[in-house]
């Protein structure tokens, strides 16, 4: 079976190990098996940072599949340390509020490099998951730039301006009001290569409960992407990351409100909309957690357990998704 | 006084303690002082590597004299962890054999980030020593990019052809015989904003002990420096690298080999050649080791103990030269 699941980071990553569990394939690593998963990855939270390119949902989702992730924190390395990141403050060297491992330094400094020798970012991570096997196709959402940025005021001059979706995030941990999130450079930006062909090719595919905004939002801000989903030919599911009004992890809440989107499963999964109506919607299937509820016209609402507390709850709840699109491994 | 030396990495950087000491200076941090030095310091040894823009020689003089050195190794940070070069290998990036350790990294990523943004290395080595205070002005010979490269057969193929001097050097620790050793863009090089007028302004110039090809040799080789020398007002004196026919560290006989000069001190000191002749010839005197002669037509040659075993040891050949020079702190 081939299947096509649209993430984000943490959550997305996790959710991804659910998808290989559901499909029969180990957790971590990758082995030979009749399924093809691939990861459709946002990559608005990418940023250049002391001249190294950072993609952290690509690393978070190949760290983890690739056994490599801080399984306790969710993002970076097993076992990491900050040396790099202690003597780059010891020089005043701005940004000082991200979290740039040693181990991962690595990463980026292979990116990076290969990034400035002309290798598009999809053909960077397929051999930066050389090492990993991941035992899922990885694809960037786009080759080409799209950076999630937030407009805010600024906490010190009153000002509104842009800032970078990290820097809003992990700087600001979402507390400045958003005035609006933009995915820029998503206007001109085209879907990577394999992207739109896995979707045509997929059985089914997979909204993971990642943040709707700025992880799945942003791989449908890449023109093509949307309407390769519209078009193809397989059922299209969305897992809710909002549970009884709060969002599964992270701060999701503060991006919905910036769009106008209440923090409710049926908002959410409205916002997504339907495939069978005209305009852009995009769902077959709404997942929703037990005991919320759900009416997205057009859409067929099931509700099941849906936190991702440990793997195997995570493969259940792919399962569900996999019946609510009428699909067997 | 004003004090101009020539250095190179490891053993320039140790000479230039003994001249601060001899001036009274702490050896290492900054302090006020009466006294200026400014060390015009080899570049050729810089390299890409990893995508990260590395300056030996530069660094290790702004370690030394900042108090960072690992004084055991004479290279590198002290207290330095390997995580970085290590994910490096596993990831299968070259090259793995120099040692990039993870604090060294942070400098790097510092100058590599300014550079791409467009500054000159003058100045980013100005930036660096803002955290570092050596004490000491340190000038990159030149902002434009000249690097020794060495004409070797390759040890697979046969085949002759250029590597970089660290490949040389680090890798195969100078063992292929060198067919020639070429400073690559220094023939378009110009000498960095200051480094002229430091010579012209100088009281006394010093030409560390340093490797005469590939250290002080690579300086001399940007086009203007020589003749700034040979122009000044101040007296010029050598101080052999070479005691009881072998160098005083690293594979300096190599390097000399492959010029075609001997590796003794009167061979090094007539390569230096003599200010008084016609030609290019640099020095004034030439102070040699206790039990070393050499006949330098045009040179004043007086011989001293020139082991750097210490600082005070440092401080007393540096004196010696004072001497040499007649000028007084």
């Amino acid at each position: 079976m081939k299947v096509v699941v649209l993430v984000g980071g943490v959550g997305g990553a996790r959710f991804l190990l659910g998808v290989k569990a559901a499909l029969g394939m180990p957790a971590t690593g990758s082995a030979p098996s009749p399924h093809q998963v691939t990861a459709l990855v946002n990559t608005g939270d990418d940023v250049w940072m002391h001249g190294l390119r950072i993609c952290p949902d690509l690393d978070t989702c190949m760290y983890t599949l690739g056994g490599g992730i801080d399984t306790e924190r969710g993002w970076g390395r097993a076992g990491e340390s900050w040396t790099v990141k202690d003597e780059l403050a010891a020089y005043g060297a701005d940004p000082t509020w991200f979290g740039l491992g040693d181990r991962d330094i690595a990463t980026h400094l292979v990116r990076s490099r290969m990034l400035r020798a002309g290798f598009p970012l999809s053909a960077v991570t397929e051999a930066l998951c050389d090492r990993w096997q991941p035992g899922v196709t990885l694809l960037p959402a786009s080759d080409d730039r799209v950076e999630t940025h937030v407009a805010v005021d600024d906490p010190e001059t009153g000002e509104r301006r842009a800032i970078h979706f990290q820097e809003w995030w992990v700087r600001h941990r979402a507390g400045l009001p958003a005035h609006a999130i933009v995915a820029v450079g998503a206007e001109e930006a085209k879907p990577a290569p394999g992207v739109v062909e896995a979707i045509a090719d997929a059985d089914v595919v997979l909204l993971a409960p990642s943040n709707p905004v700025v992880s799945v939002g942003t791989v449908l801000a890449v023109p093509g992407i949307r309407a390769a989903l519209r078009e193809g030919r397989a059922p299209v599911i969305g897992i809710s990351p909002i549970i009884d009004g709060r969002p599964l992890r992270g701060m999701a809440d503060a991006c919905l409100t910036a769009i106008g989107v209440e923090t409710t499963a049926e908002a959410v999964g409205r916002h997504y909309g339907s495939r069978a109506e005209p305009g852009d919607g995009l769902l077959d299937g709404w997942l929703v957690h037990t005991g919320d509820t759900a009416d997205v016209p057009g859409v067929k609402v099931v509700s099941a357990p849906m936190l991702m507390s440990d793997v195997d709850a995570t493969s259940a709840m792919v399962a569900e998704a996999f019946s609510l699109a009428g699909v067997t491994p």
